[in-house]
């Protein structure tokens, strides 16, 4: 039957995220957060490894230049270049910076995730609503409940790169159930007057049905009635959100100023770490011989802060196919599945009610 | 028809605006950041350009009249000012100072954000309670629907300069079909007794419009009937937030410290960064020869703090024309649109009931 | 008419206030904030200027006495007390507990605003629940609204002084025409028994006017009835959390802690900057003999610090007459006169119901 | 008359706490704060200057005894000691952790003042419910607002020290007339059973009384009966928040580690500034030698932390009997005073509607 | 009887958990906190005392291996490794990137804890909609109790191991009475098809039986109907809430840059305290012999950074079986007992109104 057809393509829950707060559950001594360091999804070894390892060959041919092929006059003036970046690199305040730029992208991005909409409250209303059991009063139950499934994949189609990619037509929209032809036909026809989001049409449709369900006497009473607008409203409240999020970006002055500034200030580090040789430059260069073989301080500094620029960059956008991105897929196959196991699959499933075990 | 010129004026959602998220949906390794740089939209060498260049100009006049114009005293004298504002130009902690303040700036930007009125709301509550087809009904439903409108345009002209110029009449306000001519004569008589915002006014209309449909069982029930007059009162609260942040702002004494300082800072760095010949400098100046050249690392700090002030500037009332700010005039008209097509439009586009692909 | 009594006593919204958002509403490559510091009113110039003088002439009078008037001996030990504040100033980390501080402040402050309470939203629910046109409705509704008023006016009193100011006395109140004879009486009567803040009175007895409506069928319905009581209930809440900021302050250690690290740094520093003429010294003073003839960068951080530390006076108590602070007075007079149009001229100034432009 | 006696035990509302906000109401070029400096009570001087005396002790016992005491061998190792302090006590970061640790502390405690339930709502929606005059129905009224004032003793007597004090045991509660002695009965015969809270026991009697109130239409509709459970729910969230910040601490490690390291600080600090004779100590000594007189950089470091770090023990648990603390004991007198009044004084002195001085 | 048994296994509120603030609740002069450092449950010591002590053989065993191990060529390079850690191992920004991250993590910690559900809302409103005392409307009551706390038992058992420990299959469930046996048939049914979380089930199940008994008229009014299922909803949101903070971590990347940075902190710090005999070391190792003895500073930063890590890694995930973690087991106990008594056993405890001692 259709519904085990659902049930085959759904994504489990816990699987495809980057999850590992079980994981450290019960802190052992600061010792907890090291099996972290051993993963390879949604780690910073993953999304650094490839730049730092470009890093390194620029910084070992720049030394390579500077010790072999460079004659004395060019190794003065690469030394004086070197020298020059090492003084003023430092007025660079990278850290802060990026300090509280990851804060604000973090708000952000935590933000966008609690403004997700969850069509449960919706399917609650309906069931305190629309009470009976016949054909009728399923269907309008299936419907709004379909409404808003529909309202809330239009909107992550708008903003979700993995969802405009499953849903690039309406037609996909029609084949997996979310829209009939005869919907698709009214939402096409506006379509040809305006291009703007219509993600407000299917949960005005599902007011307009509620509101019909209320004349037929289908909904017994009022209070529930507009319980039930309220929550398709704070539904489409949260819709709106969700795409103003997308529509209003932290300013991108404020996002290039962070990238400049960690670029140059790693442009100018591969200099500056350099370890010159003339004995002038004797001051300030303790250990710094190290650097030749192995600069392991600044790879770790670049790996430390292109790991933070990019916590930042996969949370800018938190719907695109990140490994921390959310689930947007996911999110729409279990909310279809919840929202018609709520308002119809349960109602054939209640069990009696009994006394429990402490009833005296 | 008069709805065509309406949708002729309209502005895309998605086009005027600098939004970047999309393109930064995917991460790939802090890489993504870096098509940003390429931007110019509402991009810092857009804002920062200008300056940059008149402070490149003045620090190489500065430098030109040190080595080639000035005899060998005056030099001393030049020297000696160079030294003192070398020493005490760190003195102001000028990214602290910034941070805090940018940090300040966008959270009341964001807020602003979400004060925002969007008449969707009061759109839901009206067709859950003005339910009839017939020709009142409907003006009832676009009189409310067009005073909310007209509530959310008179904020927007008190606080937006692009809306102000749109809208500088009450006769815009009719041409553009926000206003009827005999309420406008209202206005005005009331404009003659007093010159405070009457951004309140539509909505008391509205309020009793909707309560003479009650009274007239246009409205069939208390219960909508108050959830309708909630939402138009919730609408009220954010037309006047809106009006309250325009009104109370970060304290002037806190933007001028943050502007004197930068400016301070800036002026007493083309001095400091100087290259100095004669030999009681030597130390502190190491590779500072380049800075006659190019003073690289003073026209990137420059770069920074004035684009970091300059987010600080476009935000501080993001009702303008920046490239960043909030595109108010598009929402004027995606308002109204909504407003109409959800109110009347629609109810001639349900579509049937139908059962959905997943009905066993 | 007396209507016009109130209103030649109004306020304009937007005269008094230092607002210069509008200014600064489009960005012109960070230039913008060029202008604010032409500003004298809420200045950082007017709240500095005083202590800046006399800071100088202290600066200057060290400076005079230690070159002029001190023998050798007393200068050795000038000198040695300068040396010991310029090496341990630095350990007053004066910035950073100053951005702390004003931003706990500037937090209060902005909650404090939010907080005021606005009559509309009463008005609106007064407007929607007592309806008729009659004496005896338009009696309840100005009625209520006036408690409104006065309860706003009354919680102002005790943490505003400018309110304080214009209403010493009950009997201001009555000829300002928030109170009544009658209910004046009743309020001294209680003020005999305790001395405790009674804002919540009035808001009572809007209560409890309305609760009598309801029994004489002059509010129609329980749904209305209680949507009018929440709003006044509401707007209690504000008021209680108005004086609530008021009692509960910050904590005054940290206030003290601020206050004596700011005025102890430029204890110091007005010694740690004298140039000192003994060669010993030479090392750490380049550029400084300067400082003779002005100590600019001195002053520069006197001027960033004390007008730091005045936006924090400013608005640890919002309710005073500074430039900054909110226009109490305004708003108890704008809150009244808008109640009254609101649930009472303009059931007069109704426009008829017509259809509008795009009406098809 | 025993109303008499509730006001003689009453104790007013702006005295015994530190509020100091009038006094800074207006600023007077950061004039404004100097005054606060003067205060005694809650002020630095009276939480720091024991602790700081004997620090001071500390300092010149020790000072003495390497000048006097030691011998010259005992002096070089007592050198060397200080010098090591000196030179690593700068790798304590104790303004960074104390700044991000008093803003945890006050954002806290902040949250928990804001969660302290005030009846006045409860008390609102009584009088809109129950309405009669007749002694059932204000025995009705001040049953419930005396059950909700219980609820607020019990969550009080839970948390705070002053009020265990006040109310070591349940035969207080009735002497001071929360509980009778049939209601003092059913909790003991309950606390033999289990020890937990049961601050939420008055609470439900408090519905069940609104209930049987509707029951026996004492109360005239579902909405108003409805809304005052609402009101008492909310006021049993808020005690229950409170009683949650009270068992969930920040956590315990990080009071430590703030603590640790504030005392660690100054422990090497008293050795750090010692003044070392030794003539290889010169450098990084310069105007040291004052330290021997009075090393006032040093105190006042110590007073500025110290203070902090009270400011921070203050704030933890703000239900102490600290001069900062929330005065509890009164909040209880006040809360039941105006319950009383509201619900029963105040509708024997309601005024007469009469018309405004504005009516027309 | 039953209840005893349950009674019998109840776990104390406030015994097991690191609760001081009674202990601070009244500050001495910053003395109260030095009470806190001999705690040892949820103490820094118990977390970091095993890495120390690790740590310190790991230093001592450097350093001897130094001094009695290397011949004089090896020192010579063991020596300089350690001046190349003690110059760059300060690029590394450790306190600032911990306490930016402890803060993210400590908003979360008590963002999670705030969204516990409570049942006592839902009770509430079971005691004022289902009112009567007979066995039929018990029944309801106590069932749909026992849906909302096996809703919660649901949650906590998907996110919290000790949780899971106790409940580690529905037979637990049904053992600890949450759960009938043919309750447990249906979800194991629904088992089959899904594995996705089933929490919400409960709560519609609950829902379903208020409508039913609204049907059977047991619930008399629609208004307390419908406010019981809206607590039920936000039962359900916040159950929700609890899952999305559990699926949805802080990004990987930022716990493994804080943790990396931590640890290669650490690691270089035990070669750069290492004391170095070569004279050309001698600046920059004033007091530096110390260390040989004990690096009383190292082992201190050691226990800071450590033990402020150990705050993030237990706040991480707080249900866990950290000393600091909520007691989640203790809350289900609680949860239910307090439910069965608030909707059943008082109604056989309710005391008769009397007239409190201020009744005139």
């Amino acid at each position: 039957c259709k519904r085990n057809k659902l049930a085959a393509t759904r994504i489990p829950l816990f699987q495809m995220t980057v999850e590992y707060s079980s994981k450290v559950a019960t802190a052992t001594g600061a010792i907890g957060f090291v099996r972290l360091l051993f993963r390879w999804t949604g780690s910073i070894y993953k999304v650094v490894w490839l730049s730092l390892l470009l890093y390194m060959m620029l910084f070992f041919f720049l030394s390579y230049m500077y010790h072999y092929i460079l004659d004395r006059g060019q190794q003065r003036i690469f030394e004086r270049i070197c020298v020059f970046c090492r003084r003023y690199v430092s007025t660079i305040p990278l850290s802060f910076i990026l300090g509280f730029y990851v804060d604000i992208v973090m708000d952000r991005w935590w933000g966008q995730f609690t403004k997700i909409p969850w069509p449960d409250g919706v399917g609650f209303a309906v069931i305190t609503s629309v009470k009976g059991t016949n054909d009728k009063s399923r269907l309008i139950r299936r419907t709004i409940m379909r409404y808003v499934n529909l309202a809330f994949v239009m909107t992550m189609q708008l903003c979700s790169p993995p969802c405009k990619e499953r849903f690039p037509t309406w037609d996909h929209f029609v084949e997996a159930g979310f829209l009939l032809e005869q919907e698709k036909e009214i939402i096409e026809h506006l379509s040809e007057h305006t291009d703007e989001p219509k993600y407000w049409l299917p949960l005005a449709w599902a007011v307009n049905v509620a509101a019909k369900a209320r004349k037929e006497d289908k909904i017994y009473d009022d209070v529930s009635f507009c319980y039930l607008v309220k929550e398709v409203n704070a539904f489409r409240t949260k819709c709106q959100t969700i795409l103003c999020y997308d529509w209003i970006c932290i300013p991108i002055v404020y996002t290039q100023v962070v990238t400049i500034a960690c670029y140059l200030y790693f442009t100018c580090m591969v200099l500056a770490r350099q370890f010159l040789e003339s004995s002038e430059f004797v001051v300030g260069q303790e250990g710094a011989e190290f650097n030749v073989i192995v600069p392991i301080f600044l790879f770790v500094e670049f790996f430390f802060y292109f790991g933070w620029l990019n916590v930042a960059e996969t949370l800018v956008n938190p719907f695109g196919s990140d490994d921390d991105d959310f689930e947007v897929n996911y999110l729409i196959d279990r909310h279809l599945k919840v929202s018609y196991a709520m308002v119809d699959d349960i109602t054939s499933l209640m069990p009696e009610m009994a006394q429990d075990v402490y009833w005296n």
